[in-house]
């Protein structure tokens, strides 16, 4: 069976059962150090279950991947959250499925983040690895670094296809910084 | 007595003794998810001492100081580190001093950041609250997030001018992203 996953806007409200959406928008704040600055406060828990590992900031740096794009897998991280903020204002793809020893496709759910927008998975939610939208798309990454496996990966039956079509949406930039570079 | 700091641009070497640079450059790296991501790992590690705390992703929105500034205060937070990394291209400027009880005005240290370097400060790390060059400069913090005090201030005394002047800096955009903006 060929199923086409829909694309919808990320949102805080219909992300929620998969982690937390890093943006501004929404977000509780105040201003500190004497009004110079707004902090957007606590939006995304670092969860990181006690190991020899610690959690850390890495980067990553994603090329995008042909569209339509099946989806042939999803992976989760049961000891620890993992956040993937973009540093370039460039939108990008979030496909995931919820917490669960088994996933149901017609459970997993795509989001476009907009550009400002990062999202922290939660453990165990099943995720997509990164889908960049540009070439060289640049993200922040806050993760469990640790010498205890991780990663749990889940392959899709090959009779199941499960199509993801973002070609309206590759090579964009965002209108803020302008067109043409990248 | 007036001193006048001066500005270096921000390298991993020189700023080793307060924290970590974030940024790709000299980072150890690997590919990932079949080649399409590199992965920039474990470039600043998240401290925490155990609290009834977390760690946590915010974000900051920061509005320049005017330069010259004279540099009143700066503090520290004993408990954990605390991440400031731009998330639009922006430079922005780093006054340090070492770990300690007591600061030497002559060790304070002032670093140009190139608008995608962030710092990771060490844990009792002297630090100036965040110091934007341009209006509305976005930011993504990681730190901890605690009911426990973890913020030591440092008032200079009056007769110990310590000026920093960064006019030259203010306003500009990265070329990467464009002029005008902001």
């Amino acid at each position: 069976m060929t199923r086409t996953l829909e694309l919808q806007p990320l949102r805080r409200d219909s992300f929620s059962p998969f982690g937390d959406v890093i943006e501004m928008a929404g977000s509780r704040n105040f201003a500190i150090n004497q009004g110079a600055t707004q902090r957007f406060h606590d939006i995304a828990r670092i969860f990181a279950e006690p190991t020899d590992g610690h959690a850390a900031i890495s980067l990553a740096r994603s090329q995008p991947l042909p569209s339509p794009l099946r989806i042939e897998m999803l992976e989760r991280h049961p000891l620890a959250s993992q956040a993937f903020i973009p540093q370039g204002d460039q939108p990008f793809i979030v496909v995931v499925a919820p917490r669960g020893e088994r996933i149901d496709s017609g459970e997993i759910r795509a989001f476009v983040a907009d550009g400002r927008q990062g999202v922290n998975y939660h453990p165990g939610v099943w995720h997509h690895p990164l889908l960049a939208l540009a070439p060289d798309q640049d993200f922040i990454v806050v993760d469990l670094i640790s010498p205890e496996p991780n990663c749990d990966e889940h392959h899709f039956d090959s009779a199941d296809r499960l199509l993801l079509d973002y070609s309206g949406l590759l090579h964009k930039r965002h209108p803020a910084v302008g067109g043409g570079a990248g």
